[in-house]
């Protein structure tokens, strides 16, 4: 019984060990790393809105145009994950509805794309549903003022 | 020796667990965090292009500006961070050089910030000092053709 406690004792002491080591290891550099995206997506935003401002959105739309092909590139290599799916369906988007024709280094991973559905109702349009559907069959509701 | 080892052995598969554990419990959530706001960014980005090919620059112009100051207070969140201070100093840059008031809200965060130092140089940059310092000491590379 006092061995069998003391074995415990040390399992759990390596189980924490264990997960301290990797919480410093790879937790917080992942967490940093998350970060790092974000803010730079925020550095991303202001200098947009630095360059509509200075009327140089042209330049601006040069620049997306040569930097897409590597970004979708990288999301792809992140695997067939939901998220990477609806940043692809917009890039391709983009590329149908403004008429561009899609880098050749991409086109294989657009065309691979499985077809879109239909986006998931946001949280105010479930509501709207929801209250219509209220006023369809709750009479109450509907009374005029 | 040998309960030593015993000791040493659980100990080694106690802390074998609660690496995996903490594996799969954050570093795989903090990974897959990290890669859909990566995604997200694409997206924005493919919408950027999207709306200045549609002419309706300046409808993002004022969705950015709705959302910054959000962004901001999210980026501050992180605590004074190297990769937090430049997205910060380039929206600060973005309200001043443009003229734009800065929103109440964030406005104690980017008076806060510490002044801007020079960016470090970019690896060509590097490159081109090292050439220049080359072509300045060595007569062998200064050699007009």
């Amino acid at each position: 019984m006092k061995k069998a406690l003391l074995f415990s004792g040390v399992f759990l002491s390596g189980a924490l060990v264990g997960a301290i080591a990797m919480w410093f290891k790879a937790v917080v550099p992942a967490g940093q790393g998350a970060e790092m995206i974000y803010a730079s997506g925020v550095e991303e935003m202001a200098r947009t809105a630095t360059m509509i401002r200075q009327n140089k959105h042209q330049e601006l739309l040069t620049n997306i145009d040569l930097t897409l092909p590597q970004l979708v590139e990288a999301t792809h290599s992140f695997g067939d994950r939901e998220h990477s799916r609806w940043a692809l369906w917009k890039v391709k988007e983009y590329y149908q509805t403004c008429g561009v024709p899609v880098p050749a280094e991409i086109s294989s991973i657009l065309a691979s794309l499985p077809p879109k559905p239909p986006k998931p109702p946001s949280s105010c349009e479930l509501r709207r549903q929801v209250e219509t559907n209220a006023v369809g069959t709750n009479d109450i509701t509907t009374k005029n003022p």
